[in-house]
């Protein structure tokens, strides 16, 4: 199903009939409105100003569209801000971050919550049984603009709170972090000062605590919101719009709080914010990389236990990045259909009409700027909206047979000790999955600690610590296990574990990690033996007692095997990558179809869909009966079929 | 004429006499002082010491010089600044700019202005009749150092009574600038913040008019000490002395201010500073691009209403590029000539003496440092007040037939809103200039809204807001016009005008942009037919009913013409560029001369000048009559010759 | 001798007795402890609890070790901050720099002269006669994480303090800066300002005497502690371990206060902290460039008047350097012997075991983190000991042939006015040792001003002020000296000296600089003449009366000669470098050997040392008698001999 977002405040009162004909003609079925518009719905404390929402949703409601309402947080007015200062996040360097633009607030306030909470609730109270509602938006983009960390007094204060519950006594803080080093002993709670402006690196578990303390935050903030909305709303789901590759919050945990999660999906603005290599920039410049927004369906499908949205989907150049290409013909329609490859309810359009005014003025939409005609995007839409309603209801998504644990808590441990520059996270676990869709898997996303049986593969790119509940799932786990270098490394205080990484891994490993040695660009160890490559920027020094699947150069362990458990000694380079995956989903027993790097398929149901990013055609298996599309996929097309044999 | 700077407060009393006699001999005729000696004019409040200076001005004037004298206000003395901290500007990030170098005052500051106006009074009334004084120069290089903007609270202040001024209700301004986006409403007028600081980027809007409000003030302040400066020295002119490649602020609308424009002319350090590549870099590392000088000569004759001076000339190495070569053996003297053929009515050189001490010490002058002895530059200085002596009157600087319409607004607007990071409006407008030189052409540089009647050829490389005088004057020009893209594409509000860009020049282009495509450096464009090449960077999208010359690759419009028009939808790279420019000149009738990228040629009256910037030799026509040189062009050589046929 | 650098307050106190023995065990003898102990030794303000250190010296002086006791002034605790914050320092953009690491201090506050003046007192007194006390460190790294300059309220007290006492009256620091220009001028030593945060660059003058305030602040405040230490501690030593290239304090006035001088030697972070190109850092990765350590165990035997030690040495991988790898085998104990070749009396590695928390859980040390296990590099340690202990007493190390003049206050003169970009005044020295090192040579660092009687070559890269001192050393010595660019080019106040560079020097030169170019990358003059190469970077332009032995490529003199001086108007290239260097030491009778970029020799007393850093082999000279090692140096071998004809 598709949907749109909308701004009915944007627009003179008289276009709004006009424009929900339109959308329901485009064939679009749900529209998502009012997450900006706190200053308009309440222009000074306590004066309401309800009536044009009400006539919005009228309108759209009697065309036959199901409302999605975004709760108006995200954008608090200058006169909150003004009578609740405390409310400003302040950046690392300890700077206010003003009013003027969105998100400017921190998740410490107590005067933001109680805000919060007084704006919900009676948006809540108005709206909750309108008869076109069907769901609620919490928010808008959980971190977006680096608005997870605030570096305030309020901050400050709230982590003393949280240190209290977490560590109980100064004695056992300093334990727990080790404040015996450079004397950073405290003897009370009040003299916990913020991790940041330090004259050398600040202590990492404080740093740790610090991220895990905000992280947490989104998350009682996000079922403070979920609560009163459930309280006055009953019948309607409620989902939260994430970003893509914005880790600096547990995800999971805020989609403990919703019914579905839901994800904005600009795939080219990616191409210049991941760290891709200009090769890789200049071939994707127009399409996205294959795998960037099926990464992000794969892992809010997760995120919402099985249930998600593209609530933003990109329909035209954008205005966010360094440059912003037009996409490739056809590519507003394959990101579509893409979505819904990989089990997308509705894919919604970010946004309805370009506006013509302020910050996302050149950012495109669905009609041309200020205009009732379809922009170029606008009319791929439309294309889908009736292919989809000529293939009916399309089969539920099956689980997967490879499983990725995938744990933000590793990125900000990483991204707080790095030991080599160009240790990324993100990328680790991008470049594990894109190895695996190219030999043709679906994957599931998994959290960690989360149960693995039933896949027969299990890939575990990094997790830093690994608790008693992700051990335990790893140990249950009856598949083919592949893990990757790091795993392990720090206890729950970011402490090296007892008797050296992977700490409690090291029985189900056979390994102990004696050295680790990071390497710069230039330099990188070659492997040999069952798989081949190269282990570049991290690699490290194992003993072991088990099998040696694969050595260094020096006769070293790169690649060790006991019982269904592989570790991989390193980063490893593109085609260590790919044959230690291919090794291990063979070990698995998986059937694989190798695709070239501008091909990806994905299945729903007994339905294979098959996507060319690229330039050149691909042949479609000649065993299948083809469902939408042709046998031989051009550039920018897609094809759906079921496999006969 | 040649001039030169002096500051008789750096050197001990005893050796002005010399000095001014040894400047007479090499030939000189103006100098300027005075511009940074408040400390010595005034060195504590009220209490006055100008027997200095009156003695050094008599001095001066005896030995035959004309006087230029500077107002100090560029730098307020220590006394001053402790007294009014409100005067020193805040940069971007929100901190003060202290005391210890120059330009340490905001043009918002009410203090400021008093300041200023009490100091320019006592000046303009001791010296504003002294026999010796010919005319002014206010302040010093406004905007040098990034000193135009300020963000501080006297900033903010002023800012709110520009904007009450400008859109009289806050219903307007938030009409205006679209503040219903991301509930930035405000409802009153102290609401306004200044855009900086803020979570994401500010509304363009408002960034807007910031800049417009602080370009106001610049014009406002400058005409404040001409008005009193009038008021006190009868017969005499005013000038100022501006930079090259500072956009913040309209020097249009200072040079209504005054008699005559001047810049200072540094061509070697932009040779750093401008966007060149790394191959022109070190090309012209030692000699500077052949049109850095020329295209600031050009449009400071246009902001001087045709009258305009070099005020500072570099004579040799300076102190303050990254790296900083002396100059080939002859740039001195070419520059000097190119100024000349560009119809500077004066050359003077910063400055006469290198200083011993402080920030500038690795500034060459025309003596060696603390030294009565000629540096290189010196003795190059030295020829030219012979060549010029032996030439006699010049005839007048004639009208061009090529005028490039100039828009210090569109800067503003490309900064605020770059869509492609690499998209630079002084670089697109250098480029198109450039590629007018490699044809031999003269230019005249146009304001917007400014009369084109009687030229041949009107290049508009960028103009993003074509307001009614400069929509009336494109529609009377008779000549070819050539319209670069993003023209039109913003109306005074920063919006996207009603039926998209080029809003008002639809009709006289016959196109609509439908998309923008931003292009990163390793991606262009192909264009083929009338002419050819590749469009990069920025690439339109156009809907058009009128005449297609080329087009992109896939087949969309690239160059279009309607009548005397053409628009070009694109950043053209070189090829197409020369291209474009060779045809619209063709077919504007206009006789070209294409000259190899190291030289260049200029007229004034019969009189044509050829200067070589390269390495190898060149002819100069053999239909001429020698005036100056050689026949064969050699090196850092130059040529005056009247064309005989 | 061996050492290490122990924290007993890290580990169970149960662990010390093992720890002790062990060390006694591998061979260890000497022991540092304390240096950053300030919250166990006083928790609260008067709150002493030094038990636990009374038992950790205890059981190490019982097990035989030596110890070094540390003062803990490098970081004070918590409640210390608190109570006084005015000892926190400033960054350069007048933010603090707080609590949470370490050197979290300004040597301006008289607070912090205070308290610190206190805990030396009490520390001293405490431990200054413990039966197994043999030295003192004061402090620790002065000048690590850019600790040395801060820019707050408390510097700007102390700096006008230091005018005062330098400049005496405001009239004579206006003369001595040049403050007429730009109106600068000051009326009282109250208006002087901090040299930062100014519009555009501030007096270079004022700079520089702000860079020699807090340099001569940190060679006081280390005299504090250690007249304390004396008074309290008879018959104990003092050092500090310095750190690598670190230059913002002169180090030669803190030697003065010393008995013996020492240093932390962390080759392997160098390869990217150094501006080594991109080959040398992927060559070098694993191995450290040769010259690197070497060059800071001349540098701190000349700081030590003859004595030094490594304090810290490598074991292995670090943490703080963008990448971290792992050295190559062999690398601990070829850099320990390295440092005994030059002449360190004891090399203590850092540290005794891995931490498991805080910042440094990746620093390697002598065991693995949190056992009792050697460490590969123990390992290698354990070997060095044994060797050690069979080649007895080793021989003194004598004056070398060579002198290198090298002068802190030329690093602050070319930092504040670098005039190319790439000027670095440590990089200039060092390639100049790294070229008399590939010949063989030995060499001494000289502080500018000491005698240079007895040395055969005298090498002055760069000497930017040349005063009385220094020049009488230059007339005294009888080698040959050669002198580098920019020598001499500015007097005590940073003017231009009065008949221009190289001021003083110009009679012993026979030159005068008349213009100084300096050129980007992409950019070089060649010279040729008895030595041939390029000039890049920096190149002058010489008026000489004596004989020219090289010159550029358009005639003016490169390289000239008067008597005993030869002067090198350039910054060399590689190869002209390399041929200079062999021509003068030719010319002053030096033997050399000639080795390959990857090996180097040294001499102590009648021993020779060759040390190979690379991938191939090299053959002992064949004339000698091996002490130790083989007759083919494999890669990362050592080989000890005595030349034997
Ligand atoms: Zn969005
Ligand atoms: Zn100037
Ligand atoms: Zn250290």
């Amino acid at each position: 199903m598709l949907g749109v977002c909308y701004y009915p405040e944007h627009w003179d009162e008289a276009r709004w009939e006009t424009d929900a004909r339109r959308m329901v003609e485009l064939g679009i079925r749900f529209v998502r409105i009012g997450e900006f518009a706190w200053s308009r719905l309440e222009p000074a404390r306590g004066q309401f100003a309800f009536e044009w929402l009400d006539r919005a949703m009228d309108i759209l409601a009697r065309a036959g569209l199901k409302i999605v309402l975004g709760t108006p947080t995200a954008t608090p007015p200058k006169w909150l801000v003004d009578e609740c200062p405390d409310i400003i996040p302040y950046d690392k360097d300890g700077k206010p971050r003003g009013f003027g633009s969105r998100r400017h607030y921190t998740f410490s306030s107590e005067n933001w919550w109680k805000e919060s909470k007084r704006i919900v609730e009676i948006v809540a109270e108005r709206y909750g049984n309108h008869q076109g509602l069907v769901g609620w938006q919490t928010d808008n983009e959980y971190g977006c603009h680096d608005t997870i960390i605030s570096w305030g007094p309020e901050d400050l204060k709230a982590f003393k709170r949280w240190l209290r519950m977490r560590h109980q006594t100064p004695d056992q803080l300093n334990e727990a972090w080790g404040s015996v080093f450079w004397s950073m002993e405290l003897t009370s709670f009040d003299d916990v000062a913020l991790p940041n402006l330090t004259v050398t690196e600040p202590n990492p578990a404080a740093r740790l605590d610090f991220w895990r303390f905000h992280s947490d935050q989104v998350a009682a903030y996000d079922k403070m919101q979920c609560d009163i909305i459930r309280k006055h709303s009953p019948g309607r789901w409620i989902t939260h719009n994430f970003m893509g590759f914005i880790l600096d919050f547990d995800h999971f945990k805020v989609g403990d709080n919703l019914d579905l999660a839901s994800w904005d999906s600009y795939p080219i603005g990616f191409v210049e914010k991941f760290p891709f290599s200009e090769a890789e920039r200049n071939r994707w410049a127009e399409t996205s990389h294959p795998d960037i927004a099926p990464f992000h369906h794969d892992l809010y499908r997760a995120v919402g236990n099985g249930r998600f949205w593209v609530m933003e989907q990109q329909p035209g150049p954008v205005n966010w990045a360094p440059w912003n290409p037009v996409p490739k013909p056809g590519m507003v329609r394959l990101w579509t259909w893409e979505a819904i490859a990989h089990g997308a309810e509705v894919v919604s359009y970010f946004r309805w009409r370009q506006a013509t005014f302020a910050q996302e003025q050149m950012h495109a939409g669905l009609n041309l700027a200020g205009l009732d005609e379809l922009s170029p995007g606008g009319i791929e839409a439309q294309r889908v909206a009736q292919e989809l309603a000529s293939l009916g209801t399309l089969p539920d998504t099956r689980k997967a047979r490879v499983a990725l644990v995938f744990d933000y808590q590793s990125y900000w441990t990483t991204v707080i000790q790095p030991q080599a520059k160009d240790f990324r996270f993100e990328e680790l676990c991008f470049r594990w999955y894109e190895a695996a869709r190219r030999l043709g898997l679906d994957i599931d996303f998994v959290r960690p600690g989360a149960s693995l049986e039933g896949y027969g593969l299990v890939l575990v790119p990094c997790m830093t610590e690994v608790d008693e509940a992700a051990h335990a799932a790893l140990k249950a786990a009856s598949g083919t296990i592949l893990i990757g270098a790091r795993t392990g490394s720090r206890d729950r205080n970011f402490r090296i574990p007892e008797n050296l990484p992977p700490g409690s891994l090291s029985e189900m490993t056979g390994n102990r990690v004696i050295q680790v040695s990071t390497l710069r660009p230039g330099l990188s160890d070659p492997v040999s033996g069952i798989v081949a490559g190269s282990g570049i920027r991290w690699r490290e020094h194992l003993q072991t007692d088990v099998e040696v699947l694969s050595t260094f150069a020096h006769g070293d362990p790169a690649l060790t095997k006991k019982d269904n458990v592989y570790y991989l000694a390193c980063w490893p380079d593109k085609n260590l990558l790919a044959a230690t995956m291919r090794h291990v989903a063979t070990n698995a027993d998986i059937p694989i179809v190798e695709v070239p790097d501008h091909i990806r398929i994905r299945t729903r149901g007994d339905l294979t869909f098959a996507f060319n990013y690229g330039d050149s055609p691909w042949s479609v298996p000649a065993c299948c009966e083809l469902v939408l599309g042709e046998p031989i996929l051009a550039p920018q097309e897609l094809s759906v079929f079921r496999f006969t044999r």
